[in-house]
């Protein structure tokens, strides 16, 4: 048998005991902390650093790499790198996950209120002696005169009807969701009957409350998803499934836990009153809040485990709402194009437009649906991480420190940083923004070469900036005395691949539907990281076909609309179904035109003519 | 707080300890004893004799009526009327209920074994880039691709699919119950797939193991029902619904443990490879076994909970079959004419013939259905307990030692005992011989009288046994120097009411499908009680429409079979949903020509012609 040792975490006091040999991210879990893993524990990306004393195994080749000796000396660790042998004390130095986050609206279409919740007032006829119908059909044939035709009601209902008709006085309220039988209750004892819209994104989810008869939003919330405890994104999320016994089981939990949490913040203690929740995210988070295996995503042939939408008991995913209240999850496209992607179509009307439009949600994942003339195309490609900050030398999520904005004011660098902080790092719109001024001022040339200082002919406060050692060339956007924030060769290389490969799947998709790329008449971004790009910036590194900047339009949040549209209408309900159903989804994977469209599309021309396979 | 007192069960020496004043009834329950309790525990038919030693409760005016005082001295008393006071010793006088019972066959039409139950076997194409369909699309069109068209997956299958589909190398086999999913295996790993076939009734149920893909027959049971510990007939079980707070659960969990006993006679220990149930009863009994209040149907206008076949999860009733199987339960005409009536028709393919047709099933309550042109119209009569023995002076119920059969061998009169057993009552098959005889004889004039021996002038050997006292007369059946079975001038009425009421519901459905009774084609009885009758004294009692012998035609236990077709095939299923949508039901209480019919047709005359209201 193994000894057990303490841990003790500072600041918070909190304290468990755990056998020797125990990872320190286990015992982190078993105390019920909050903390981020965005590599999902692999010890690549160096962001859980904390600060341990006590008996823990040697520091890894990673953290040898990542911290001075006197560091390592002082027991700064990566914490997913830590073993328990001893007793330990843990002082965090991570940030934890902050339970709020900031809310962004979404552009909404005009669609009628008409909800597949519904609380129906019923007064029944007694049954008589030339009126002997059963108590089941006396209720269905009122619904149905009421143009209601709802399905048999299931077992538990059954049970209770003959007693709750009699009592009631043949008085009752029907709670449906659209043909299906959620409760029924003797008329006036009902409370209120709400639904809860829910984007389920990778990073942060967003939930909101309404009353299904008129749509009014009461409160709208959103919350860091707890999954990042298990790995910041998708990917490291997938090989938490794939590497632990309960991987997914605990995924699905910490889905659950964020949605109850928001529930809580959005109701208190009147949980019982809502009845159904409408969620979009992309396929691998729905699957995941399913708790349905999504590692046969991760490789070729991605495929999910069913498009249609899916319309669960909350009882079955643990989420606590009406005991009989009920989930309905967003239909989903492909294995990369989920169903926020049905949903951000939903709200930005796409399938109503005579207009030829593209719509762009950009991430690690980028995916791109082309309309022409009502017909619908939608591709998936691996952007890589540089638009959220990732795999950028001092890139960051659009946080607190974050550049995020960056523009020219007489001959002076100016920055934007989110919350007026001093910077510490740089998000993806900032890399778009610098990119672009780099290369409207010839600073990076048109193969994406940032030139050395010797080779820059522009202005001198420019090619100050420029500063060149044995790692290559850097272009400095910030500094004072301790530190500063710099644009690398590399870092462009970063954004070239990523928007290579939007340009490439734009391309492709124009070619599939036969048409030229200049055909598009307009482009809409939606998403966490469109609503910080700056058009110009997106058209000057060609991330988006040339075109009239009022062209280029953000539509926000449109998961969370696209979620809120599905609860509050059943024809837009029916609506996501379509959509998913007549989507035609190219697969770029294997595609010998892609790796050609993509190699071609990393460089900054305005050539979108479609190439093919070499 | 009470004293608790020990209570002993002689010869089972069972001791259970009850809080003093618990009736001794609970205490039997609770030392998990079956005793039955044909009245329900109301002391009215004096069933339920026992021997009590110890502190109880003073004997009831019932038991005083009953027991002679040395008897009750000796602590003879009515189980249901005592309450135990101190510590007891019980000696149960009446025989336990018998766990095998005589199996009834029936009459089967000829069908196609095309069972709803299904194993399917598939082999799926794996996904590739060319074919990313998803899961569940994949395995639903290899489905339909073999012309079935499966309902989406339930949740708990669709979170296993991916690992499923992977592991089995997309070699699956699919349960599936109709279009609704029961189970998915890998290939290779399913044992059998087996379905029962239950005929639910009140006093008996039976029930059978089939292989559904080519119906066989591996084994069939009886058993009786174990609510009769809580009242022999429907009407005292509807009081114990309506007493008991815990009623309805008991009479459930009564229902399941003996259909659960009864499965685990047919397959022992493979329980979990039986994935349907099929069943059939008479409407309460349904509601019962699926714990719905069936109090409505005691009292007009007569109201069941629904009308539909419904199919239920085993686990939701406490059948232990497959955890995922599911337990079908037959459609309902009416309040008083259920499931086992819907069966009735189905194994006598009524709905076919093209025969102008009147089926009865004959017991407590009398269910009638006319068929003629393929109309169907049914009613149901409240016959009265005669049929079974009930409010008959020396009646029972046909078991062992019951007289079954009357008749005369060269003038002396022969009768037919079940068991060759010492004459102990007479039973339903019984009364009706013996009746015919005695109007064959003049003993009975039309009126239904008795003849008092001096007003008698037939043989002696007939007067002899007629005897007058001032109760009345009667007429003896058997005697020794104990004791003797006589058929007194009460019990004649009692068939009268029994026999006017079958006539005058027969009178009025030929009346309301336009016909008169001479167009009848064909009499077929269905039931226990039928099968015993002889149709030859049927029809000098006039219970059936004067007709040739060979047009009375017994289908035996037809429920059963009826049961049976719903579960081994897929069109007996919707033929049986059809049979109760279609079916016109007369509800005869409160018919004014209800009450004249009756009336006249209580006499014995050959006059079938409807009257109408007086």
């Amino acid at each position: 048998m193994r000894n057990q040792a303490v841990v003790t975490f500072q600041p918070e006091r909190k304290a468990v005991s755990v056998p020797t040999g125990t990872p320190l991210r286990d015992a982190i879990s078993k105390a019920g902390i909050d903390m981020e893993f965005p590599c999902g524990g692999h010890g690549i990306c160096g962001k859980c650093r904390i600060d341990v004393r006590g008996e823990v195994n040697l520091p890894s080749e990673e953290e040898r790499e990542l911290y001075t000796p006197e560091e390592l000396e002082k027991g700064l660790r990566l914490c997913c790198r830590v073993e328990i042998l001893g007793p330990v004390d843990v002082r965090a130095l991570q940030t934890p996950a902050k339970t709020d986050v900031i809310l962004q609206e979404g552009k909404e279409p005009a669609y009628e209120i008409r909800s597949p919740l519904r609380a129906v007032d019923l007064v029944l006829q007694p049954p008589s002696v030339t009126d002997q119908r059963a108590d089941e059909e006396r209720l269905l044939e009122a619904l149905r005169s009421q143009g209601i035709h709802a399905k048999p009601l299931p077992g538990h209902l059954l049970r209770n009807l003959p007693r709750l008709l009699r009592e009631s006085n043949w008085a009752v309220t029907a709670v449906l969701f659209g043909e299906d039988w959620l409760a029924l209750h003797s008329q006036g004892t009902t409370q209120g009957v709400y639904g809860v819209a829910v984007d389920l994104g990778t990073t942060t989810v967003v939930a909101s409350l309404h009353d299904v008869k008129t749509g009014t939003e009461f409160a709208k919330h959103g919350m860091t998803n707890r999954q990042v405890v298990c790995g910041g994104d998708v990917i490291s999320r997938l090989s938490y499934v794939r590497e632990r016994r309960d991987g997914l089981e605990t995924l699905h939990r910490h889905a659950a836990e964020t949605l109850n949490r928001l529930i809580e913040q959005l109701v208190a203690d009147r949980k019982e009153e809502i009845y159904a929740v409408s969620l979009a995210g992309n396929t691998i988070m729905q699957q995941l809040f399913l708790q349905m295996d999504p590692t046969p995503i991760a490789s070729s042939p991605f495929v999910p485990v069913c498009h249609r939408p899916s319309v669960w008991k909350a009882r079955e995913l643990g989420v606590k709402i009406h005991p009989d209240g009920c989930v309905c999850v967003a239909p989903v496209i492909a294995g990369y194009v989920g169903g926020d992607i049905v949903a951000d179509i939903l709200a930005a009307s796409l399938y109503e437009s005579d207009e030829t439009l593209i719509m762009l949600d950009l991430g690690t994942n980028a995916e791109i649906v082309l309309t022409y003339q009502h017909n619908m195309t939608a591709c998936a490609c691996a952007a890589g991480p540089a638009f959220e900050g990732g795999e950028i030398s001092q890139g960051m999520r659009a946080m607190e420190g974050a550049i995020e904005r960056v523009w020219v004011e007489r001959n002076e660098l100016r920055l934007g940083v989110i919350g007026d902080a001093e910077p510490a790092g740089i998000c993806g719109s900032g890399l778009v923004d610098a990119l672009a001024l780099l290369l409207e001022t010839g600073v990076v040339d048109r193969t994406g070469r940032l030139l050395p200082p010797k080779e820059y002919s522009g202005p001198d406060w420019l090619r100050e900036r420029i500063r060149e050692n044995v790692e290559g060339t850097r272009f400095v956007l910030w500094e004072n005395k301790k530190s500063s924030i710099s644009l690398t060769d590399k870092d462009i290389r970063e954004i070239q691949l990523a928007k290579g490969a939007v340009k490439a799947g734009i391309k492709i998709l124009c070619y599939e539907q036969g048409i030229t790329v200049d055909r598009i008449d307009r482009v809409l971004i939606a998403g966490a990281f469109g609503s910080h790009l700056r058009p110009e910036s997106a058209l000057k590194v060609g991330l988006i076909p040339p075109m009239d900047i009022e062209k280029v339009n953000f539509i926000g949040n449109a998961a969370w609309v696209g979620a809120k549209i599905m609860l509050l209408s059943e024809p837009g309900m029916r609506r996501s179904r379509v959509i998913s159903e007549k989507m035609r989804y190219i697969e770029l994977s294997g595609r010998m035109d892609f790796q050609s469209e993509f190699g071609l599309s990393m460089g900054f021309d305005d050539n979108w003519e479609y190439f093919g396979a070499i």
